[in-house]
């Protein structure tokens, strides 16, 4: 945890591009000659495709607002036909959270973010349900209802699309949303929804994976957390985490060790994607954690 | 571990039957009655089919031949229908071994084996391949090749059913064994043969699943040990272990990860199996660790 | 988790004694003479210490009060001198939770509680501060503040003690409590309080375990679970588990970490002790799970 | 794992000094200058002493002997007042085991290093005992024997020291050697000596760390991999891990689970420090794994 200056600020450059001689020389020159002082490097290569990928956070006293800082580092980007942004940590992602009737993960990220545990403005809960409205009121988050009856998915995507909007949300973390999104409604968030399936994935895709798990006779079962595509459960993945699990244990044992494992896994992919640690790699992550 | 003291002997039942009031009070009077000592009990209901487990571990005085006892508990086992084994501790399940040219699993077998851990007789390898054999004579196991071409896999198993025979083998350990056993081969060993699996199943299934978990980006790779089954890799999985593995590994590191997976996860099998354990569930297993 | 038949009920017995022929026999002898079907057992002989340690459920239609089984059984555990108690899982263990300032353990274990976990009566919450009191208004359970000054541990424990009896408690929950009870108020509740401590016991007794931690450079961290005696940090351990740390986790991030453990450490613990899975075996515990 | 290129070299740099604003910067373009392009950059700053710890792996053309190289990197560091080192993945670290009388961690060495493994010589085995020469022999790893009898502990230093150097001998594995080294001996080797301490530091410091944490009853037991310093269990640490016990592990139980971790942690220790991944940040480490 990097405590924040008033008189400065810290910044983090996310940046990906075809491996070449000099990247970091070039980017680390960059930082320096503003007076930059780099707290936290870390650096990447995929040694079958050939791709960079850095995560570089710094200091710098010059108070400039983000594009300023964007305009002058652009020169650099396009020199490397690099995908790249560029964040300050005193600007926190503006989070909304999707949930249906299951506490557990919301509970979670709520008590998590309110003892300052998120880099993040965790600024709306939408849900097909109203059985959490106390608890999102507990923590003083604006709650919306969007019930869902089987034709009107289309139409309430739109209404969620005009509230996130409103609400200016970078970001959608899934917290056991039971509805499937449209197509159209993941593309418009690509690489910022995050999903917790309650699997260790690929095993058990698809619905009721803990009675997948009871019935196969597994010694493990997992949690997985990734970044929502257009294929289902099929998202790169972020995180993922596992408990022991024997011929004692009932579903329902397995429905309770797993809820464990979903809120950390899910409060785990949370942190990293707040603090920017995450690089998209076709299929996959790069998490510098 | 258990002591064994030479005038008496540890006997271990294994049961299962219909569930039912009194099995474990008549099965506890049976032993008591015999002068026996319970050393160790282990008893387990499956709350959805409603069979009983049963493992019980005792120390008796009177030194009967294994026929005679078995006759003795026949009314008790009649009674309840039950599906049931009588082993003596002092007389070690004969293990052959199947191996290619992997050595980690076979000289983890080897290893533990010399050094006590495993309460078996190590009487036979089996190979497709030359290339392990210096390895087998280092710990003094004989060692028998019958290559494979493609067109003899039903002429080589007979004549392995015939060494097995030979050699009274009670059960066959794949280590990493790279050819598939006939069903009518396997037929022959009913939960007796005992595979280790290079992912936590049911992910991953079939050839190269290393590759697959590098492909797919997990960031958890396992292995699985499980009595093989006429349906590749759906057999009852005894033991299972992960591993986390990061963007930072290669296919190659993931392999090398893995090799300490499969050796320990099979190790562990193959112990579970040996101290009589292990009772198949349907597709299950109950293991009594 | 066992369903409860209302024309029937569920009870435990926890029994340990030196260790002889025919106690499994006896013991379930009664319990199926009583018409009793036994739908878990567990037992444990201490190898060094020669002694019997047994936990059994049964289900049995006779609706008795507790003292008339209790009295029913006396016989048999007089004839092995046995420590023993009866329990039925129809009627939960009142427990009443200690806490000082930090809200992630009490928050778990109330929530925990709230979606049925624990098979606990959560009577009472008492704090030496009125930080948490919201928190508990929030999931309805009595909170009773006692300040302490430094002069006044014993009248306050005199009163504790006073409310703990109005309350009926029988198991008090040290949730991250910062006081150090007195040894007389610690006799009183002998196997009966469970603390959290924030290190994997031994390492790391008494304050400030992160600190030690951080500046031995451990590359793990741990927390444990044990029974309050009068030796700081001595008691016997329930439960113990860790988390990966490396040198870039600041003090902060080892905080942090460790919370994570510390609730899950300490619910674990508290749902063994509610299911009377646990038996005190000198400074060590047998934990049937 | 980084493929060598004939025509090229990889060089190492492992760096650490007091932190300042440009470092990166500096050395990066030192590296471009020379042609060379990085492979993997690791950096870390200590919060709390600041100080900047780099390990930097790039790949370059020109083919310098190491001495030239140093001698062109010499400047930057005086200009840093930095501690550091330069290697080639070419040229192995030589390595020599000591080992007493378990053959545990000695044959998981000699068959990881036969399989590739490590980038180390495995150039020399040292013992107490004549025990294990058979396994050293298997292996093709030269043995010798320094018979200690109390009384000759600096005289067998003193020979030891000059076959060490004879066999240019960079770092010492203490593969479970049962004799404590002298001070003076030790000081000749500062993080140099690598040794596995069969418990989770710093529980159970000293001897039979097992049978304390038998007799302490916890619910995990671990194993320390660290530099070896002048006080008995103290040195920094490089790797640790556990497994679970209960109460159903015996002595004998916890040994053998433990010599699993004590093989495993060990050689990751090794495979570490063989690819030059840890600089010492005074009692602790840091490990860019």
């Amino acid at each position: 945890m990097i405590k924040l200056d008033k008189s400065s600020q810290n910044v983090i450059l996310l940046l990906s591009c075809a491996d070449r001689a000099g990247l970091v020389a070039r980017i680390s020159q960059f930082i320096y000659e503003r007076g930059g002082n780099i707290l936290d490097l870390d650096e990447h290569v995929d040694p079958v495709e050939k791709i960079f990928f850095l995560r570089v956070l710094w200091n710098e006293k010059l108070s400039l607002p983000l594009s300023e800082l964007e305009e002058a580092f652009m020169p650099c980007a396009e020199e490397f036909c690099a995908s790249w942004k560029i964040r300050f940590t005193g600007l926190k992602t503006r989070i909304a959270i999707f949930v249906s009737r299951y506490d557990h993960c919301l509970l979670e990220l709520l008590w998590r973010n309110s003892i300052g545990e998120f880099a993040i403005d965790l600024a709306l809960i939408i849900s097909n349900h109203h059985d959490l409205a106390p608890l999102a009121a507990q923590y003083g988050i604006p709650f919306h209802v969007f019930p869902l009856n089987g034709d009107n998915k289309e139409a309430v995507e739109r209404q969620e699309v005009d509230l996130l909007e409103k609400y200016a949300i970078d970001t959608l973390v899934l917290a056991r949303y039971m509805q499937i999104l449209s197509p159209h409604f993941v593309e418009q968030y690509q690489s910022r929804i995050i999903n917790i399936h309650h699997s260790f994935l690929p095993a058990f895709v698809g619905s009721s994976p803990y009675r997948q798990a009871y019935e196969r006779g597994v010694k493990i079962i997992g949690a997985t957390s990734h970044y929502v595509t257009q294929e289902l459960d099929q998202g790169p993945i972020i995180a993922q985490d596992i408990i022991r699990v024997s011929h004692k244990d009932t579903l329902d044992d397995l429905v309770r060790k797993g809820r464990d494992l979903e809120r950390f896994v899910l409060a785990k992919a949370l942190r990293f994607h707040a603090e920017h640690r995450i690089l998209v790699n076709g299929k996959k992550t790069v998490v510098f954690d």
